[in-house]
């Protein structure tokens, strides 16, 4: 080794950072377990060498825990048009998290910014493509907000509801899994615009959440009610809008007692996600009978809204007029526990990690 | 009786004409047969009385054996919204139908004019709220078109495909029951437009029609190939649009092979009317991913469409450019096996029944 490989190497231990990570053990089937993750110790490079020219160094805040990354710890088959890829297995996780930036290569990123977007399950990563990274310009409210309300599950609930169901005001909504970082919104969401909403939920201290802090009109715990019955219940007229947090058997029982001309967005199907073959839902039919238009969508074909959503929401944020309740877990050896927690309920509100303070 | 009394019947008497029907003899679980339905020797008042101000007389030319009339054949579970009602055992069928005006005292029509809309099952039906029939202007055609192409299926078909399946230039689209009375107009108003298209039928002179009389690109026997498999053969690269006439199994192999911001119109689901329990539907998770929109419909709600499509229709239909194809059975005895024919898929082509001459 000649003396320039020596000074190369001196430089680049001198610059390695302990890194915590989480990984995929393994790929999952069925519920998802605390096993099937690890806390690997790593070390990450916190120098920008000079040839990455449009990259940024990240020391991670907030990771978020959402459903759908279920899907990319399964082993997948291609269909066409598909969108998630599968983790490989030893690989360290990726999902939305909040950052500041410690160095930039990236025109567009200076260091001591804060940034919402894909992000490694670490405590640093490198992000060699950050173009499609969210700068955070109102930092007046919690950052782990990025991770929910400013962020993705906020962006979903606002197009989802407003983009695909045509909300007007007293429609009669209902909405599935609605303590959760997407449904708590939507609720709100229908409430500012005058709609009846009804919410269902697996405890009841999220039940009486909806009610006490959300503004739901009623709210019902699916386990212990049973859907069809609570469904006829709270909407005797029937429903305008469901907004589907959950698919499969609850999603059956809603085509029933949907009105002629309804809506039915797509947005998650929590309950089908760990079960080797998805339920059959057999009331489809009632979609002809009744002219409902049923509708999968993914925020991130809504890039163009999230201005006028962070507007939108701010606003009410300030006013005291929008509320968003978290669920936050500490410490990054505690993300695969809360990860898990969420396919069982365990979360009273959107789950998100704090692995590290500004 | 005195005099007035006895005169009124001999008047009556005297204008009774016989008029063949067929009725419901019980309601339908499973496949229908011919012995559901009855050949019933009736009377009807030929002449209209002078407060029946609204009515019409009609002689019926051709009846319309729908799919959709397997619905009204069954005991129904009421549900809000939805709009069919069961036909009453021991009543005469209703449909839509062909007829000619024998007298009206309607202000909108007049003796000898010919309608097409909902009518009994059988020879002569008094219309006493003829406000949805519709008046047939332009008679260079088959009248019985106006049980078909110029008709509800025809109507169907064209609001269907351009309405909520939102084609383009070169959008690869699929359509199921493509012989029938709507699945061969969807095809060659997608092969207009430029569209490649793929049909399925039940029989191979089905499959030969579809390619060689209605300009298909491909066509498939879906109970000889497997239609995953056929699918994937015909549309490599996924499916942009389907029109789906069938539902259940074919509708869930579909859905995996659309492509992303798919279209899925939903006009039928002749599959699963003749089974107890419809069979279930598990690949919905596929319409978040690929951000497909599944959108059931109902002609009826386009009645304001149908103006411009009769004036498309008919300027094609004259260049030769758009086809029919029917399958007409001869006489109202034989209306039962027609209507029970189509869940066997017997007809080839739109299946009438003519009933009368002119």
């Amino acid at each position: 080794m000649n003396e320039e490989e020596e000074e190369k190497k001196r430089k680049m231990v001198k610059n390695l950072l302990p890194n915590k990570q989480i990984v995929l053990n393994q790929s999952v089937s069925g519920y998802p377990k605390e096993s099937d993750f690890g806390l690997r110790s790593s070390f990450i490079n916190c120098s920008l060498s000079d040839d990455s020219s449009q990259a940024v160094l990240l020391k991670n805040l907030y990771l978020s825990c959402d459903p759908y990354m279920r899907h990319r710890m399964s082993d997948q088959v291609a269909h066409p048009g598909t969108i998630i890829q599968s983790f490989t297995p030893g690989s360290v996780l990726v999902g939305y998290g909040v950052s500041k930036v410690m160095e930039s290569t990236h025109p567009r990123f200076k260091e001591g910014d804060f940034v919402w977007g894909m992000i490694g399950w670490e405590e640093y990563s490198l992000i060699s493509s950050p173009d499609r990274l969210n700068k955070i310009s109102f930092t007046d409210v919690p950052l782990s907000y990025y991770a929910g309300i400013l962020g993705m599950p906020g962006i979903a609930a606002y197009v989802g509801f407003h983009k695909i169901c045509y909300p007007k005001e007293r429609d009669c909504v209902y909405v599935s899994s609605a303590a959760g970082g997407v449904g708590q919104l939507v609720g709100q969401f229908a409430k500012m615009i005058g709609c009846y909403v009804v919410g269902s939920a697996s405890t009841k201290e999220k039940v009486d959440l909806l009610k006490q802090k959300m503004g739901f009109d009623e709210a019902f715990n699916y386990k212990e009610e049973n859907s069809g019955s609570a469904l006829r219940k709270y909407f005797p007229e029937g429903i305008d809008i469901y907004f589907d947090n959950v698919g499969g058997r609850m999603l059956d029982e809603v085509i029933l007692q949907m009105k002629a001309h309804g809506r039915i967005a797509l947005c998650g199907m929590i309950s089908q996600y760990n079960i080797e073959e998805p339920e059959g839902v057999h009331n489809l039919f009632s979609l002809i009978m009744k002219r409902i238009e049923m509708k999968g969508f993914v925020e991130t074909d809504f890039d163009h809204v999230y201005p006028e959503y962070v507007e939108f929401c701010i606003k009410y944020l300030q006013q005291g007029k929008l509320v968003y309740v978290e669920d936050v877990a500490q410490g990054i050896e505690n993300a695969p526990a809360a990860l898990v927690g969420i396919f069982y309920g365990r979360n009273v509100g959107k789950q998100v990690v704090c692995i590290a303070n500004e």
